[in-house]
């Protein structure tokens, strides 16, 4: 029987326990991290790694990059349960980099609990984001898949190319966020998210095409798949923000324009300052400057930022990427089911709860 | 003209400029980074990246893990100059593993200056680090040492075995140091002290292995000497800190007993409190533990460790690991003169200053 995409979501936890188990011994650290010289303390890894790991985990989240790693396994013509192991790779990535972006955001919950350094402490919680950055690398040497040599180098030569760029990403996003004038372009804002977002993207298909050993020109067409589909997800996300501040504004009590409040400078933010009358620029200007704004503030912002036309421009930019990813894979020869799920994956960039 | 130590770091340095310029264009991240699909922000990556590596570099630092590779690649009886680039590789990932360091620590000073995420924000320092631990891999693909494709994955290999375990050694490492009481043995002490040091120092030896083409009995010879050798000075560095401290306590204003105040739990400390007197032991355990502490009772502390007879117990060890250390390269049959400087090296694990 096929799996449904949420039917894997155990299998996919199943396979990371493989990686990190719950419960650490020594038996596990000498196997999977090789032999002490001296003697382990599983029970001081136990608190350093897998705890914060699976406390993350075990809050939720689709592991949708599991999932979709095995969705391009399987359109590829191949059995996604020969090749789970690898699913991990971009998941425990993932993950990783939100234990990290935490830490460099400051911020306090994640998925509806305290962020991590909150509750381990920042050193912790740290440590475990970045070992879990080379944990699943560390997964191509066990080589389950039988991989020949030129193939597990093509897959450690990709994630150097992207896990580089996914630093850039953040490091153009952390920059503007820190600087207050808005000097960015559109085109620099696309960028920073095909950087920071879509090479995790990237990632899930070209290692699914690595693995399966895929035509180069195959690699490509998915990845740009990926990027397109990641890039327009996060423009999804700052109109969701928005759309969602201006309908919920009315209500006493609830948050709303987090996104305006942090001063982030979004795909919308840029076009309304070009847009907008130079005295409405100016005013969302020092809106998203500002340390601290009242409701009514954050209000006028998202007004602004409505009036200029950004929210219809973002979306039609959105649309338009998510009918540049679709058409990257058309002429691909596809396995029929997963080809339609990844085409269905496109439409949700816009037409989604939160 | 053969080159002494000293005069390797210019020559470093300028290796390292060619991986990460002082200035960012934009040519350089569509050669490095690879072609933007949309546009780069090169001011963004100046200061994200550039700046606060090129801060900590010329904020001095004796690159001795880049010209440690030079000295096996000249044991090996190759052209160091032939190899250069891939001295940046242990030396950056060095670098970057002291910028999260100091993150992790809440470290206030780095050489002299403050720490860099006290100068560019949590956010920029940690990412920049994070980047650091990436870009010199993405190096190998640049294959400056025309490398076979063997070679090239067997450094890959090599380097996520070793910074896995990197990450397993600053995990007990911090995970030891939120605990009160010392539960932990001297072999776990040395374990950890072989992952969090040990492994960059085997870093240095295999990859110059690995890049030459040296037999693996070779190569595992290096790293059993490069890790001795960083054990041997790790708890050097813990000698130090008492004996210096025990020196200076008299001496107004002078800080002293770091380790002490920091509540280190180092192999001196483990050494005592196995072999004082209940009353001392317990005394040592409460002082470590204290937030705060007065000078008398950090003098206390270093008093007990001192009459357990601590400091001779680790001088003993690290001499004796800085033996086992030459003793692990005696029988290969390597340049005359770069084995003498492998040998000298091990010297100075505890003759130095500071």
């Amino acid at each position: 029987m096929r799996k449904t995409l949420a039917e894997w979501r155990p299998a996919v936890d199943e396979a990371i326990a493989d990686l990190v188990p719950q419960e650490i011994d020594a038996e596990y650290l000498e196997t999977f991290f090789g032999e002490p010289t001296y003697e382990y303390d599983p029970q001081g890894i136990q608190r350093a790694l897998s705890d914060p790991l699976w406390d993350l985990l075990d809050r939720g989240g689709k592991r949708w990059r599991a999932v979709l790693f095995l969705v391009f396994v399987e359109a590829f013509g191949e059995n996604p349960e020969a090749y789970l192991p690898y699913a991990c790779i971009p998941e425990i990535l993932h993950n990783g980099t939100i234990i990290v972006d935490d830490v460099e955001d400051e911020a306090s919950m994640r998925r509806g609990d305290d962020a991590l350094h909150h509750i381990y402490g920042q050193d912790v919680a740290l440590n475990a984001g970045n070992a879990m950055y080379f944990l699943p690398l560390k997964l191509l040497m066990e080589n389950p898949g039988d991989l020949p040599p030129e193939r597990r180098l093509a897959a450690y030569e990709m994630l150097m190319y992207e896990l580089n760029r996914t630093h850039l990403g953040q490091g153009m996003d952390i920059c503007w966020h820190n600087e207050r004038d808005v000097r960015i372009t559109a085109e620099q804002y696309l960028e920073m998210c095909a950087c920071k977002t879509g090479c995790l993207g990237r990632i899930v298909a070209r290692l699914a095409a690595i693995v399966t050993d895929q035509p180069t020109a195959v690699e490509h067409a998915v990845a740009d798949y990926a990027e397109l589909t990641s890039v327009a997800f996060q423009i999804g996300d700052d109109i969701l923000d928005v759309e969602n501040s201006l309908g919920r504004a009315g209500e006493f009590g609830k948050e709303f324009g987090n996104d305006v409040r942090e001063g982030k400078k979004t795909l919308l933010v840029i076009h309304a300052i070009r847009e907008s009358e130079p005295e409405h620029a100016a005013r969302l200007q020092e809106i998203l400057a500002a340390d601290t704004n009242t409701d009514e503030e954050v209000l006028e912002a998202l007004s602004i930022i409505d009036d200029a036309g950004s929210i219809d421009y973002a979306r039609d930019r959105a649309l338009a990427l998510a009918a540049e990813a679709r058409e990257s894979i058309a002429d691909l020869d596809l396995e029929e089911t997963a080809y339609e799920e990844l085409q269905e994956f496109t439409e949700f960039v816009i037409d989604r709860d939160v």
